[in-house]
């Protein structure tokens, strides 16, 4: 059976810009239009040449291989011919292949935004058509705010449409630019007009996720006969964000309504990199992937609970939508208050840790973890921790060393010149295999002079350490008020690469922080004679 | 013309206790559903009595008002009769106004998770459905993997939705347990299942979130006639999280293709305060709002400069999908330096600080508060911390007292009996209109001795901050390691109800703490000589 083409046109580098915050420079824009390229989306919008320096250098040259680079720009202004307008110039001599022009479809819109007469803004779409086309390229013409114009106007919004298909554009986009329209209203809209004789072969479909249905809205779209889809990478965008691509892309591959009926131009075989496209982009961004992210996040084939755990493991297929590989992405069981039995056994099968589902060890371990995950640990995040916690429940662990005792000290006063001085100063008193080892430091602050003292002398351990790195820190406070229960999370690395993570908790900052370093370091050594770790290794 | 009721069932905590890193205790519980009862969910489930201790220990009273407050929990176990199953009798005793039961739909998994047959787990439902009516509860049915379950075997998932509404389930609902499942789909099998004769006003859908359409299937269960949604704040949940019941409150209230139709039992006045119940969670999370959220994001009516944003002040309701005020939120159009200094000039007057726009100081303040703000302060968490910078650059700010120097010791060592013991005690050193006062205190944790030993003596302003209570305190480390720079929020409170918060940024945790804490100190003393808080008290 034949399926019939979906187009996936891109606009992270246009649209998804007007994301607060998100400023693409030159070298950027290069990075991510080579992602798109090799990807295999169809369209890669790259900006608008002539409405400042960074698009017009960007446009300078063509940027993509397969797909095909697109210029944004505004039709031609009414009053003057398109041989005369200056805009329309810029974007013609712009190094692209297709220009996408924005055209209001908002009678409203074109007597105030525009400040001329509807038949003029109809000429305008024509005639900047037709100079795109004339001049070899491609010609799509965005029609602004179609939805709400149809509901205000239909017969003008439809005129809008109609003059730019029948000058030649390939594809007329009805974009839902204020994100508002519902998914059966799309459904409808789009179908009347096909039955005004517009195929959806030449129709797209541009959604915002201001009532987060972006996606829910391109796919109905596609349903009522749209062939073309513009979204984002991730879903960056203005106010709320366009339509995820990433999201559209593994729905469209992988979901059989959709999959028996439609395919897009990207290689099967590329789906498997959906996760790092999305990944890398964000990199790119600076910021932190979301975890939840469909497909893509990683907590997208996370589980916590209990009763789904067990049952998971007999046969992860029931319980994933789409196996979690085919985009790149895995499957992850977690520890967790909620976690059943059969969950811990496996928790601690993978760390090395062999337990008897009848072991009363075991009974005691769950208690142990629930007990203290009621008073505020989070073991699912503190893997290392968790394991130190097994190894002293069930079966023995070496002792290292003791703590007689740590001070800690911040004084903030004048120094001798009258400036504000503030010194953190911390004290270790540890019992090393039977040698006692003192150790002070100053720190930057009260958390960095109790680990550099902590780890300043180890005895004889102490050149098993010197590779230990704090990588992270970070501090939650359970509840309200100075008196409150505080979590501390530390993140470890070491000279091989692995990071673990451990965890402290109490009413006192210093203390919960000095947790957490123990632990860190128990595993460390616990790491050095491949007593722990298993997984992290593998 | 009369509106059909949709039912709101918030599963928040239970569902939303799957998010990977969210886990609740009693406090936490109380204060969210307290939230939930007092915005109008009709609606509010807490957990899941007997499977972990916070659940058992939440469940010991019962903690809504107009809300009916609701237990999760499975159905009895095959070949057990319901009154000697331990599970169901935690669920009975439990002080819920209902009860709701989480049922197998897929014959796959009766097989392979529960291991009994078709007829017992139907006989489960029953009997368990039964059980709590005769205990004067309202029963609910979850039926898990309804929609995967229809696809595998329409007869059996049917027979399971049957036989909960037979028995006498007030709703049956249908989960989306894999989230995997399309809006068309959703819709038709709805149909379908009214079709067979359990009417749309018995039914329920549960919604997730792995294909970013949550909301989406939610609105298409709704139009395809289910009267219950059940969702969570902010779309938390297992994997991608569960349906927005934030976005959804606003388009079931603002849309008209739904409010034409449907009402919910929220009033509608409450919806102004949707903004503030969305940031109230993640504040309640110690995370940062979504900025690109639906409605309650801060950038969800933000336009960045451009073609929208002049044509947007001429009229901004054809470049707005709702009014932002109708849900709390705000308009922003992001502008040059100019439009930032009008901006400042309004944020000023709103405090009662009347600036000329040439004034030089007003420069001044700019340039500290964007210098400020790249070393890590966050003056729009810290109002009050802002209005005194803005008092003590522009004008005069009376210098109540002025610090001589603090020192803060955390000790942990053994006792007398062996025991180890923390101690936290601070010294703090003031001038105070020329009096030296000095004070030392202990407290549970650094934070918690300076806060007590700053307030112990003011000397003459001592009476004053009898009514200062610190309310909360956050932490947040804003860049990796143990010598990472720290922020520090805290929120104070007085006797006629006022809340302010103050903000303190060092590489010390216990010098940003004591900044933030002697803001809170001097804004009350400013505040009560009617010199600070205008808006507050607005």
């Amino acid at each position: 059976m034949t399926r019939e083409r979906i187009h996936l046109f891109d606009t992270t580098l246009r649209d998804g810009q007007q994301t607060p915050g998100v400023d693409f420079s030159v070298e950027d824009k290069i990075a991510i239009s080579s992602m798109l390229d090799a990807f295999g989306f169809d369209y890669v919008e790259g900006g608008y040449p002539g409405a400042n320096p960074t698009d017009t250098a960007f446009f300078s040259e063509k940027r993509t291989e397969k797909a095909a680079f697109v210029a944004f720009g505004m039709t031609k202004r009414a009053g003057i011919s398109a041989s005369n307008d200056p805009g329309l110039a810029a974007l013609l001599q712009a190094k692209s292949d297709a220009i996408c022009f924005v055209a209001k479809s908002w009678d409203y819109h074109v007597r105030v935004a525009l400040g001329c007469t509807n038949e003029e803004n109809l000429q305008s779409i024509r005639e900047s058509v037709e100079a795109a086309r004339a001049s070899g390229k491609k010609a799509m013409v965005d029609c602004e705010h179609f939805f709400d114009g149809y509901k205000a106007n239909p017969d003008y919004a439809l005129a809008c449409a109609r003059t730019a298909y029948e000058a030649g554009a390939r594809w007329v986009v009805l974009c839902d630019t204020n994100g508002g329209t519902q998914p059966a209203e799309i459904r409808r809209i789009v179908e009347t007009v096909i039955a005004t004789g517009i195929p959806g072969s030449s129709l797209g479909i541009h959604a915002h996720d201001d009532t987060g249905q972006a996606v829910a809205n391109s796919l109905a779209a596609v349903e009522a006969g749209c062939r073309q889809i513009q979204g984002t990478l991730n879903g960056i965008g203005e106010r709320c964000g366009n339509a995820n691509l990433v999201t559209l892309v593994a729905s469209l591959s992988l979901k059989e309504v959709y999959s028996c009926r439609f395919e897009t131009g990207i290689d099967p075989e590329r789906l498997s990199g959906l996760t790092d496209l999305s990944h890398a982009f964000d990199e790119l961004l600076n910021r932190s992937p979301n975890h939840q992210a469909p497909y893509v996040g990683a907590s997208a084939f996370a589980t916590k609970a209990g009763i789904h755990a067990s049952a998971l493991l007999k046969d992860p297929k029931t319980y994933e939508h789409v196996p979690p590989e085919t985009v790149g992405n895995f499957r992850k069981v977690m520890i967790s208050d909620q976690g059943g039995k059969s969950n811990f056994i496996n928790a601690l099968k993978r760390r090395g840790i062999v337990v008897q589902k009848d072991d009363p060890k075991l009974d005691l371990l769950i208690s142990i973890v629930k007990e203290r995950e009621a008073t505020g640990y989070a073991y699912e995040g503190a893997d290392a921790s968790f394991e130190l916690l097994a190894h002293r429940t069930l079966g023995t662990i070496p002792e290292f060393f003791t703590v007689d005792s740590f001070r800690v000290m911040v004084e903030r006063r004048f120094d001798a010149n009258g400036r504000i001085k503030t010194v953190s100063e911390a004290v270790v008193k540890l019992d090393v295999d039977g040698e006692r080892v003192m150790s002070v430091a100053e720190g930057d602050g009260p958390v960095n002079a109790l680990d550099l003292a902590l780890r300043k002398d180890l005895g004889k351990y102490q050149a098993e350490i010197a590779d230990l790195v704090l990588a992270d820190f970070k501090v939650r406070i359970l509840n309200g008020g100075t008196a409150a229960i505080t979590r501390v999370l530390i993140e470890s690395t070491d000279g091989d690469g692995t990071r673990w993570w451990t965890v402290g908790v109490s009413e006192n900052i210093i203390d919960a922080s000095f947790q957490a370093l123990t632990d860190s370091i128990i595993y460390k050594l616990m790491k050095n004679r491949h007593m722990a770790g298993r997984m992290a290794a593998e």
